[in-house]
């Protein structure tokens, strides 16, 4: 299995809504048969009815609208651009789970949940290089395995 | 805003367990603080423990180990490397929730989730092409918004 991602899809309970926050973040997408692909980089961010996707996946779904175990990051600039976002993500209705604060590997960062709970970290990192196009790449930690 | 993603973490249960599964698949990775950063592309897949995930975000986990309401795809070439993909998933111990079968919009795909739960889908689409380095990209799709 090559180490790449394609596609990270949320399950979300309204369509419209969850496009409308997305947008008010900035990102700009593109909807078919009720599904909203945002290219994202190198891969695609999707919004789908959250039932369709579990149907799809062939799972259970309890219908928990908390914390799902999985959370998505975008690491940013410089501490001012997690500050901005942290309070554009605010303007648009996201919940602000943990304000910006210092992290314990020296960067800055905060989180927020969508409007299904589905959160996103806003970091700082001064330890992980970004491209010009925003790609990140791992340092060498000079891990042994 | 910008639209992509830095990070995708993984709440695990078991760290070991859940590095040993995607080592088996075929990622290779670096511990350091009890986490595992994947580089996949132009983001990293990080496996953390659960309840130190939740902790960071400022979110309450109700420690549901079902579906989150968010999945990971990996697009490959080919059906023959779907089926592939998905016998060496079932081999490193993935629960195969969705065989591989045709899909409605013309593909190949079937899904399996990791041991913590987390639902990968393995696919071939022909409607969305991947580059050389499996970087994937939007098709126009016609839509008007």
């Amino acid at each position: 299995m090559e180490q790449r991602i394609s596609l990270v899809t949320l399950g979300v309970a309204d369509l419209p809504r969850s496009r409308a926050f997305y947008e008010q973040l900035g990102w700009r997408g593109q909807e078919v048969e009720e599904t909203v692909f945002f290219q994202a980089g190198g891969l695609a961010l999707v919004l789908w009815g959250r039932a369709k996707l579990a149907a799809d996946a062939g799972v259970d779904d309890a219908g928990g609208d908390g914390f799902g175990g999985m959370t998505l990051a975008q690491n940013v600039r410089s501490r001012g651009e997690v500050d901005e976002l942290m309070a554009t993500a605010a303007a648009a209705g996201a919940a602000v789970t943990q304000p910006a604060r210092e992290t314990f590997y020296g960067g800055y960062a905060g989180c927020f949940a969508d409007p299904d709970g589905h959160v996103w970290e806003i970091a700082w990192n001064p330890g992980f290089p970004l491209g010009p196009d925003g790609a990140l790449t791992l340092p060498d930690f000079g891990a042994t395995g």
